[in-house]
């Protein structure tokens, strides 16, 4: 390992186990060849992994704090996908070599910050620097009950397709560096109703409807004026505009999921259905195709994203 | 993801998965938001993670099979070193966009060559492009029986110092790119000798052989006409310079390990001596120091990399 010249290899090894609080199921941490946990016969692991690389998930200037932040909150939305709840992450990461100890202390900052907030053991690592951008790669250890981790593939025709919280915009607002994982709103569709399929919204809901389609072997229609747009997304846009925003705009981290109908109307009429918040925009078909029904009228929704007729583009 | 223009994702995801093939513990493999493994109660897990960059532990020469491959064989050297045994290898990819979809596939090969022959499979990941070098993030699980797993904390004052193969030469070879992970010599070691604790050699025995004496906390004593050189180390060189190189030329990735006296000779007399190979170095001390015996006078030996007195280096 090489790292700038202000930040030796072992100072930040210590630095980062100073701050790295070990829980179980978490045996041995950060400062042997691997890490070692414990793990009970009557769960499952669960595994994510994803990278965020400077000039695509996050930019030159944007804090530091933020960056380690949304590293390990993309791994954690994956998890919450699977219904399963984080224990140790494990952070590969390469700085650039003009990168301060001030810096990747507070990267670390961000990072740790959420770790805690959902008891997750920073565990192990690995830590470079060279003459290129910043990058980091996370992978976050979770766990779930045996056979119980919700996939993409248990749709049926007649489920409905749900999402929490409200779309688009999220990339201009900056609300993709801050978002909350949705850990604790899958642990109770989990437990409390039947979730068929789920899967978390990072490419767009129009885009990543698909994977769920095409594992679960179902079409959708989805109901157009029922789709939760955001908050972020400018009032001044006229409704189609703000259609294609929460369609297509990306990085909600939002849980987009299936249930069967009675389980859908136990959910709405339980008080989960604000505290999480849920909103029902569609069904599952057994024709494989998604049909966007905008004021009475299908419209195919397409596999490449959205756009409506007119082809204008939002701001 | 966004991936050269060659190359979608949909088309890497489904080339790597048909490729991939899933193997106990792993349930679901590549293609949910997450992967997951089945774990037994009397089992812990061993988790490592290490980074591989251009320019650093490649060239942008090196064949990609050959990248691929050491960005998987690092981690098993790490799980070797606690004597575990892979499961799953997860990957993170960062692609220059220069990079076609050949050498993705060749990198691949390289990697999924050395995961069949150790019975591991890929089980997850995340690939990105950008304007800049070839980064691998590799994180590697693996299953060790309870209590098992051999730390670098468990030395005590008068157990033998041994370690695998022999040192010196790897960079300059290339051995650093073909190494075999000494997964199974680990083993053995475990299973049929008390090893009390263990390091894989990266930075160089002189560097690797503190982190061993720290968390154990003992001093060792080192006999260097013990020190078995690699081949890789020109035999023209002197004596003092040969050791030189296989103190400090690093990328060795063979074991360091420790064990009782009877243990050792018992070890010295089976024909595990022969198989793995093994080499006994010198003895765990008391005192908290490392000396370098050599004509039978004891020197200090550096843990910034022992440099021989005459201060020559090498080619």
């Amino acid at each position: 390992m090489t790292l700038p010249s202000s930040l030796t290899e072992f100072d930040l090894i210590e630095r980062i186990r100073r701050r790295s609080r070990l829980r179980e199921p978490v045996a041995i941490g950060i400062g042997d060849d691997a890490a070692v946990l414990n793990c009970a016969s009557d769960q499952q692991l669960v595994i994510a992994q994803d990278v965020i690389v400077e000039g695509r998930h996050f930019t030159s200037d944007t804090e530091p704090e933020l960056i380690g932040r949304k590293a390990l909150a993309v791994n954690l939305s994956d998890l919450a996908a699977m219904a399963a709840l984080p224990t140790a992450a494990f952070i590969g990461l390469v700085l650039p070599t003009r990168a301060s100890a001030e810096f990747a202390d507070r990267l670390y900052d961000g990072l740790l910050g959420l770790a805690d907030e959902f008891e997750v053991t920073l565990a192990g690592g690995d830590t470079n620097s060279w003459d290129g951008p910043l990058m980091l790669s996370v992978t976050v250890l979770g766990t779930v009950p045996k056979g119980q981790a919700v996939t993409r593939g248990g749709a049926t025709p007649g489920d409905w397709l749900c999402v929490t919280g409200a779309l688009g915009g999220s990339l201009l607002s900056g609300r993709h560096l801050s978002f909350p994982p949705r850990l604790r709103e899958a642990q109770r569709l989990r437990t409390e109703f039947h979730v068929t399929s789920m899967i978390d919204l990072s490419d767009g809901l129009s885009g990543d409807l698909r994977h769920l389609m095409a594992t679960s072997s179902v079409g959708v229609r989805i109901d157009a004026a029922e789709i939760p747009v955001h908050l972020d997304v400018p009032n001044s846009l006229g409704f189609e505009q703000r259609l294609e925003r929460a369609l297509n705009d990306g990085e909600d981290f939002e849980l987009l999921f299936t249930l069967a109908p009675e389980q859908g109307q136990r959910l709405q009429r339980s008080d989960a259905w604000n505290a999480v918040p849920v909103t029902k925009i569609g069904e599952c078909t057994a024709e494989r195709s998604a049909l966007l029904w905008i004021d009475g009228q299908p419209r195919p929704l397409p596999s490449g994203g959205w756009r409506h007729p007119l082809g204008m583009s939002g701001d």
